[in-house]
């Protein structure tokens, strides 16, 4: 269908994280003809809000561990109908694909349930892609995910504030080398630095443990990509092919296409370019080769075998 | 020239933002069919450095008024010459819309001189446009520029750090109150802390005290729009308008266009579809009503009367 504007691209940070941090796939994207649009999840970016304690002077960790957070309302609920309605806005009637990193994983499964129409792919990008029925939550200092470091940052119980709450303006050298090991151990130190001073403190305990019943007709329809991360501490390798094998024994029809980066959790920041290639031949445009787009029942492309090239 | 598809958009942040800022603008501008990308300027968002000062536990704010910023060698020669790259990455050799928000028309006024033909129209947005050979240093604390708030603001001595510095991590409710109503005095409250908290404590000074010397067939040859903000706290409106009537004197055969809008020196938070809907008149899509690009000596079209519509 040559003639006919290329698929926009929604792209939906994870926990913590805002708008800010595709800044680079977006260029990327732009460099290939294809239109992106970054937007803020429910309770992050420009809806986020910090506690009090974040900025007391004195500091006191003992406040910071105790306050209730500001956005413990936030809800799955809450995040996946936003989602849709950015979606909507961002495609104007026409469907999107949808580009979910990490936590933002759960609410592109419930926008994808709720509006598969809407969405033409998924990408998910080391993200969680939890089976029907259960939440997020359930995998996060899981047995099935040894090796993860995120709860090590916490700086507060989840049950006790309703947030997952981390500290990015430590001043313990520790901590902020830990921030940089976990979420950019691949990133070069300046632009973790700079990516760590925009993160969130606190991010809503809901979204991750809410859940969504996933069906034929709902997400089982909509064709979808996961991007491994091999050197990822937060999802680590065997939990993120543990959400492929199960999605694609729930729904044999539609199996999800697999690309491997040689990446830590954050392949927006460490290899822009690649992840911006993924993407594109994810969800080429129409009028490209292999661009159509069936809902189900498509086999992988060998295009999509297991390692993608390291250039993008 | 139906068919091709429309002219690109690149948005540029001022002092202490990113491209988190533009993240309702460029989903208001992406359900009008415009792509839109939004880049850091040199020494922002990712490119950001903060001064160890600033997450110093107990906080000091002497050691935060004496700490040489990181930043402090970030030219406008840097910064004019990433914009430029980030254009043309952009545009991937078609020119591109440039949007300029408050000291990024500085930068926009050397990016267009260094390379006129990748900017198809420049929209200043509350912005710095000087005039040839003068910093935008000039203006700030000058007579000129009476009422302007943001001096009060400042917590460390340019000269001394290399930087304009704020302190948005403060726990002075003043200081925080300052700083909502000198950016944001007409976006609700909760946005505004959550753009406060995403804001860099050190804006590089040699990106205002840089000029850039503005040629007939370089700057002087791109068609400008000027979007005034009637209530704006830090570049005031009798400094907006002395800014086009300079421009248009020495470029009469390129006259600015001027839109007004009742708006805070933010209007990319506080109305974001109206200032959407002026980027997309002030460049319209090829094949749309008065899409043709004169270069120069195009007069001001009656659809840019002093006043835009209040919807967008």
């Amino acid at each position: 269908m040559p003639g006919l504007p290329p698929t926009p691209i929604v792209l939906l940070h994870g926990y913590w994280h805002g708008t800010w941090c595709w800044a680079p796939v977006v260029a990327e994207l732009a460099a290939r003809g294809r239109s992106a649009v970054a937007v803020d999840m429910a309770g992050h970016g420009l809806h986020a809000r910090r506690p009090e304690a974040a900025r007391a002077r004195p500091f006191s960790a003992n406040g910071f561990a105790a306050e209730h957070s500001p956005v413990s309302h936030v809800s799955l609920d809450e995040a996946g109908e936003l989602l849709v309605s950015q979606i909507k806005k961002t495609g104007g009637g026409r469907p999107c694909v949808l580009v979910a990193h990490s936590m933002s994983g759960t609410v592109a499964n419930r926008a994808a349930e709720m509006a598969p129409d809407v969405i033409s792919h998924l990408v998910y990008v080391c993200a969680f892609m939890p089976p029907t029925g259960i939440p997020a939550s359930k995998y996060l200092g899981s047995p099935g995910n040894e090796g993860e470091l995120l709860p090590a940052l916490l700086r507060a119980d989840p049950a006790d504030v309703g947030a997952l709450r981390l500290d990015p303006g430590s001043a313990d050298p520790e901590y902020q080398a830990l921030l940089r090991h976990v979420f950019y151990n691949d990133v070069d130190p300046v632009t973790a630095d700079a990516a760590i001073a925009l993160l969130s403190c606190d991010a809503p305990a809901r979204i991750a443990s809410g859940s969504t019943t996933l069906t034929t007709r709902g997400w089982g329809s909509v064709p979808r990509t996961y991007v491994h991360t091999t050197r990822d501490n937060i999802i680590r390798p065997v939990l993120q092919r543990r959400f492929v094998a199960q999605a694609d024994e729930a729904f044999p029809d539609n199996p999800t296409r697999v690309v491997e980066l040689d990446s830590s959790h954050s392949p927006f920041l460490s290899m822009p370019g690649v992840l911006a290639g993924v993407i594109t031949h994810a969800s080429p445009r129409a009028g490209d080769p292999g661009a159509s787009h069936p809902r189900a029942g498509a086999p992988p492309s060998d295009e999509f075998s297991r390692r993608a090239a390291a250039t993008g």
